[in-house]
């Protein structure tokens, strides 16, 4: 490499191995956007580039001689084009310019690799204001959340599959001396081992998360030696373009092909990602989104397939302290993002008979009260609601949620649209809450996405747990939420869900959430049930992106 | 647990983890079978055993009430029944005893697990020649095979998937403390972490390797938490019958269910693998066998699958230093096992120039020459041959190296019988040696198990090499011999074969061959061709069979 990149960023991939394995807090992207942190005019300059990409080409990337310049991206906040243009490639195209690169990519050492993904970061770094305009106006997250998720959250998911590609690559030695004793004499033969990187690989990306969801399966592909073909989302190209565009620029300046990045955007009249997919020379597929296009993804023959797909997510509710503290951190968990978030809650089973509350009995019918009051009044305060709820991504997770009419039960709290102070034009809502008898199993046992919330009538808490553990184990969940002030139940739950390859969270109040997820900590997604086969970032999702490959040959003398 | 096994195993098993990694020499297990080491009267009193097991029911174990009492066994070297009975149970029943017993396996700790299942190796190392002894009259192994295969070999393959197993699921820490600064506060969450096994395994043996290939995926399964069904061959029982029986007694002498690990063995009018392994609640499959029943395996949904199939091993010449030398290794490695092995060389490419030998240009014909020599030295060799070629497992073997009528090429050595000094009635066959053109694709592209050796003659190396790669990317390669004294052919080698994911070997001569495979050094199969997806034993070999579940929750005060 032209730069000495590995002097440079060796520290901080190794506290980041570290850092996987303490799963302590940690952070190397500060998640506070604030302007001593990210400079004073940080937030003005990422607006003013944002909104230089609009109607105008994205000329960055470094994939030379676009067939044709494409994109169909538009703002939930203003419901209007962003008119965003692309370079186009033909799938043919593509995967050729991938194979071509990986000939050499697969040559590089993994450290010098991590390396160069993390330069990629910092740089990235610099830009994650502008990162988090263009999330808010392809995904509709309120500002916050675009800038922390897409920006330092992301680059954090990204250097933790770094790390951990590094770490499981340089876990075996490169070479040894195996020397055996026979007796008379010692047979001694000297041993080399390759992670041989397995070959082209795609990330296909969802519309909600664009970058968040994505770089994970593109930095751990990247580290392992597989060049990868981004394939976003055609309604949330923006942000991750500018990871793709940093990336390759690193590549070009270390004199490496651009190629070894490279980002597939959709055609307005034709889409690719199936083309891709298909391809008999792409080997490795990461894939977020709906389950029907998941399932599709996960049967193709002779792929490595990661796949995060949808779920339901359940609130179990036995006994708490403070109803009052749980119906807020509850309402805030069915709001963020209006619900639009993989790990939102959206069953909630609450016993008939009611649950304990500091000792007492609370009714059901107060139960559900104090949660519909707690979305009431959180919808309902104009200074936090907008900032909290963001708008809705697709008008058809608009139509699902004012028109919920699957759902057998009583709608206890209708939706709205709210006005957004600062987007006269945004699609937004507010969430509607149903109640159902756990009797009505259809209705409850799908993913409705956005801000729907069925509180489910339950026997009691065993058939609670049952019930979360059957929806979680037939249906997938990435998310559970219990409140339990009982150890025995406590046990249960976490045994139960276990099985369910379903991570639980006991007892949230104040500022934290189900939908959070942290990363060196957090795994997302177990790959334990039908959600998903991957996990951010456990072992096995670099692993399985290369082989182990050993030589040996007699020692002379 | 009862006794303290940790105590007395925890070095062990963590000596075996820093062997994984060094991947220097390491056995645990002696492989010389010794009096010295395995006792005056240890071979005579396994025999014993092995004989007195003849005729009679296999009772050791300790699953209750069977349905009938089973057997299809014969020796090889005798062509006659062993008569040996095996408990019958269907696999409903099977299913259901290991369900149960998952519920108490899971929630035995991993160090606990390692120790047991260690205990019930050391127990097994007092039956070696027992082993070995029912190896030889299963599979047709010579004596020295069926000790060092069946015995110290499989046994240290199992201690290796047991220390894997143990550490990774010790690298993630049980609990800690998360605390992230919030500017006016901490935010505090304890968090747990458990490694959640996936549920009922089952292991399907082959009839030529009864233990060496299933114990990896046993042990493996077993150390992480899953309870095992071991379903070996018809026609090799009795070799891994023994380890289940341990495993089984020290399970109960610890208070545990010893269906945790169950023999399933096909009734003579009842096949039960399919029924196994369609069955729901198995989770884990580990396959050893052809390729037709393994892509099946492959093919099922919802299961995680670790196979052994065929593959198509090459030899590629180009230039060495000794051809006589390099003749009676390959000569040794196609014989060895008569070919039974899925690491004999097949394919033996030469360019149709000859190959360089000390620096001279040796013809073609004299290089077939020199092997078809060496290979009927060995053979014509009384005091050597039978115990390298051992007698041949199934009959259909020797038929197809007496008739391979489909290989379209010059028989250059035909087969024989020969007769085995010490059993009249042995079923036997010396190899066949066949030349082929490199244009014949057909006839070498698919795997002729038993002792078959097809010269291939090609352009030149480059086309050897173009062959070989080609061969293991499209039908599987486990093992790669080559021969070359010029360092930019071996790098090309290298490069090219790990693209296909198969090990190479280069230069052997003398006491090591291409077939063999070390525990705790080499990895056995890549996973990274049509040969099978499973690797001894690699991470991904014990990863896969569980999952990581984390728990959160406020942290007080």
């Amino acid at each position: 490499m032209k730069l000495d990149l590995l002097n440079k960023h060796q520290d901080a991939i190794n506290t980041a191995v570290k850092a996987i394995h303490e799963r302590t807090f940690f952070a190397h992207y500060p998640e506070n956007p604030s302007p001593e942190i990210y400079g004073e005019n940080a937030d003005k300059e990422g607006r003013e580039k944002y909104k230089a990409h609009l109607n105008s080409k994205f000329d960055e990337l470094l994939q030379k001689d676009p067939e044709q310049w494409v994109g169909q991206e538009e703002s939930p906040y203003e419901q209007q084009a962003l008119n965003v243009k692309y370079p186009f490639f033909s799938p043919e195209t593509l995967v050729n310019r991938a194979e071509e690169a990986y000939h050499q990519w697969r040559k590089v050492k993994p450290a010098d690799r991590a390396a160069l993904l993390v330069e990629s970061l910092e740089r990235v770094k610099t830009r994650f204001f502008e990162v988090a305009y263009a999330t808010m106006h392809t995904t509709g997250q309120a500002y916050m959340m675009s800038f922390q998720a897409s920006g330092p959250h992301a680059a954090d998911r990204a250097l933790e599959a770094i790390a951990a590609g590094f770490e499981e690559q340089t876990r075996f030695p490169e070479a040894t001396e195996w020397e055996k004793p026979m007796g008379k004499y010692n047979l001694k033969l000297n041993k080399t081992w390759k992670a041989v990187p397995k070959g082209v690989a795609l990330v296909i990306g969802c519309s909600t998360f664009p970058t968040w969801n994505s770089v994970p399966g593109m930095y751990a592909s990247l580290v392992t030696g597989n060049p990868v073909i981004v394939k976003p989302h055609p309604k949330a190209v923006l942000p991750i373009a500018i990871f793709v565009a940093e990336v390759q620029k690193v590549l070009e300046e270390n004199g490496l092909n651009p190629n070894i990045c490279q980002l597939a955007v959709d055609a307005d009249d034709r889409l690719i990602t199936k083309d891709l997919a298909e391809h008999p020379k792409v080997k490795l597929i990461d894939y977020t989104g709906g389950t029907e296009f998941g399932n599709y993804v996960e049967g193709l023959k002779g792929k490595t397939v990661f796949t995060e797909k949808t779920g339901v997510n359940s609130i179990i509710l036995d006994s708490v302290e403070d109803l009052d503290k749980v119906a807020q951190n509850l309402a805030f968990s069915v709001s963020l993002y209006s619900g639009q978030m993989c790990t939102a809650p959206q069953n909630f089973f609450i016993p008939e008979r009611g649950i304990k509350v500091g000792g007492e009995q609370v009714p059901f019918d107060d139960v559900v009260k104090k949660l519909t009051d707690a979305v009431t009044g959180l919808v309902n305060n104009p200074k936090a609601a907008p900032h909290i709820l963001g708008a809705i991504q697709n008008p058809a997770t608009a139509e699902r949620v004012k028109s919920a009419s699957s759902v057998k039960g009583k709608e206890v709290l209708s939706t709205c649209d709210f006005d957004h102070p600062m987007f006269a034009n945004a699609r937004t809502c507010t969430p509607v809450v149903y109640e159902v008898d756990a009797s009505e199993k259809e209705s409850y046992s799908r993913e409705l996405f956005g801000p729907i919330m069925l509180i489910i009538k339950t026997k009691d808490t065993d058939q609670s747990i049952e019930l979360a553990k059957e929806m979680a184990m037939e249906y997938g969940a990435i998310s559970c939420g219990a409140y339990t002030t009982n150890s025995e139940v406590k046990e249960k739950i976490m045994d139960e869900m276990s099985l369910a390859g379903t991570p639980v969270s006991f007892n949230l109040t104040g500022g934290i959430y189900v939908n959070q997820n942290a990363s060196f900590s957090d795994f997302h997604v177990t790959g334990g049930n039908p959600a998903g086969n991957a996990s951010f970032t456990n072992p096995e999702f670099v692993i399985k992106r290369f082989t182990w490959v050993g030589f040996r040959e007699p020692a002379l003398g």
